[in-house]
């Protein structure tokens, strides 16, 4: 691999930033890379475990003479660190983020933006149920989507180098508009998410009355479910706040749904269950061939089972 | 290990009966198990695998002689299965089941057995997404729970002795009454899954009208539920209408929660979104510290990602 960009400016140090800085120095993908946390605990970690070339104390300095900017924030906060790198960037530098949501990042980053400076909105399709500066590996993005999502016109050799930088980091790389990245990932990766807090919620409240038996004796179904459940809740606050419209959408197609197999249960259709049952098998056999999951049983955890 | 039965008969040869002949072989728990399956396939490549020591080509082949007979058919067919089995059962045998509801099946299978003959209902909780005879493993109930769910009365040594034998095959075992166990199962496995398949299922009605889309992209939620989704149709479609009552009361709990968290989406309410998924993440801990799953990110698979 070769050098995409001199210097690169991560802002913001937890899981994403921090697998794309290994991901990068696995690569040699970039000269330098400083990095700024906004809690000097942060800070204190990146470089307890040499996490950026150079941890900086104020965003400015992290941001000075960067070719390429990353915001690796909440998206709720993109807008107002935007608004406090703005009048440090270099000129001709590509800023960039990741987060989970498009339409809302863009419309709060790109106001603040000097002109000269290429602004090419991205989303890494992958990610853990952990956080923060010690949950970063390089081979997070390996294999996994990385979807961009430039304005029309945006400088073509920006868009270039950043899917470089990311197919350098083991990435595939596509590119969407916003509204449909967001109605997508509506629906493969936000709704999923509220549904499985909503769950996890709901066994909460009963294992209270029952014990510790919903920890006990969560099976297979459940488990899976916490697991999702243990993600972020700032960042999964906002992400529900800004892709609002999507969200509700699949959810409504969901309740839909829900309530029709509730009907077949309470009414005792065995065929319309059974019917529905079968045909979603066919989507786990895709996400397998298109070499996006495992195949082994329960992910493969069934083996080695503790 | 030391012999628990001297004879134990597999009646349906899939996940779980082909998992416990494996395991009973491991620990050397029984002299013989012979097993039979309704098709000529099944039978075929049970032979073909060397899954029981003896297949035999009618159940009442099978369960002649045998000391302990286990019903590892779909809940809705322990019933027949049971009225099949009756007359040639020994005196003094034991039957048991492994059926994920428990109230439905004894009451589907108990008044078949004859006199002399003990009933003593388990439920290993143990699975994977896959089944069929060749989909077994002797580690399935390593660790994992088996939940016996005797009668008042029961003979007390036809309960330890089937105690011994799915702690030979590894499992830890609890007693429980039915009503019990089919409330937490239905909060801890029946309506995860049943709000998995339809979440896939809606994103298949998408899927349609965006290719391939949301195979390609499936980002780390959806992944999990298409894999509990891809579950054997005539084995869930038996699970919720045998588990009604308790199915559609949890189902009617989280579509109260979803409601109050759709609404604070709506109306904007970050604080209620937070807090909600903040709560969550505790139960996770509890089950990661009861040794019920791994902590790796991702089950493990995100660094053996391909
Ligand atoms: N996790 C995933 O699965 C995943 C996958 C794809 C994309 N994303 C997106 O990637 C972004 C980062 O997620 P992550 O998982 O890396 O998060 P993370 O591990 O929780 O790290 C978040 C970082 O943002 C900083 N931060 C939080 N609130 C801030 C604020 N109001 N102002 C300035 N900085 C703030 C934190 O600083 P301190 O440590 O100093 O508090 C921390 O360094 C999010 O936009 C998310 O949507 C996440
Ligand atoms: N899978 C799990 O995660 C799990 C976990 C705990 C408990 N259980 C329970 O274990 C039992 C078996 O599940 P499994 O996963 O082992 O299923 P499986 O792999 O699908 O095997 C089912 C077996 O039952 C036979 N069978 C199906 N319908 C029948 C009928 N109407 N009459 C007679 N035999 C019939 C099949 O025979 P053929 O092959 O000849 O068709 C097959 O041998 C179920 O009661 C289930 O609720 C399952």
């Amino acid at each position: 691999m070769s050098v995409v960009y001199q210097r690169v400016a991560l802002i913001g140090l937890g899981l994403i930033a921090s697998s794309m800085f290994w991901a990068i120095k696995r690569g040699g993908l970039a000269e330098e890379v400083t990095g700024f946390a906004r809690t000097p605990e942060t800070r204190a970690t990146a470089r307890e475990i040499g996490l950026c070339d150079r941890v900086c104390d104020t965003v400015a300095g992290a941001v000075e003479g960067a070719d390429l900017v990353v915001l690796c924030v909440p998206v709720g906060a993109m807008g107002s660190v935007a608004a406090e790198i703005a009048p440090h960037l270099k000129p001709g530098a590509t800023v960039t983020d990741v987060g989970s949501v498009k339409r809302a990042v863009i419309d709060a980053v790109a106001p603040h933006l000097p002109d000269g400076v290429h602004f090419v909105p991205a989303h890494p399709l992958a990610g853990t149920e952990h956080s923060g500066p010690r949950s970063g590996f390089a081979e997070l993005f390996d294999n996994r989507w990385c979807l961009l999502v430039p304005a029309e016109g945006t400088d073509i050799e920006a868009v270039a180098n950043l899917r470089k930088l990311w197919e350098g980091m083991g990435a595939n790389v596509d590119e969407m508009d916003p509204e449909h990245h967001d109605l997508v990932l509506a629906v493969t990766s936000h709704t999923p998410h509220l549904i499985a807090y909503t769950m996890v919620g709901v066994a909460d409240d009963l294992g209270r009355v029952t014990d510790s038996e919903v920890i006990k004796y969560s099976a297979a179904g459940f488990r899976d479910f916490t697991r999702i459940a243990a993600s972020d809740p700032t960042m999964w606050r906002d992400v529900f706040l800004s892709n609002k419209e999507a969200t509700l959408e699949i959810l409504g197609r969901f309740t839909e749904e829900l309530f029709a197999l509730q009907r077949a249960i309470r009414t005792g259709d065995g065929d319309h269950l059974h019917d529905y049952f079968s045909r979603t098998r066919a989507i786990r056999r895709g996400i397998i061939e298109a070499g996006q999951d495992v195949d082994a049983p329960n992910f493969g955890r069934g083996k080695a089972q503790v």
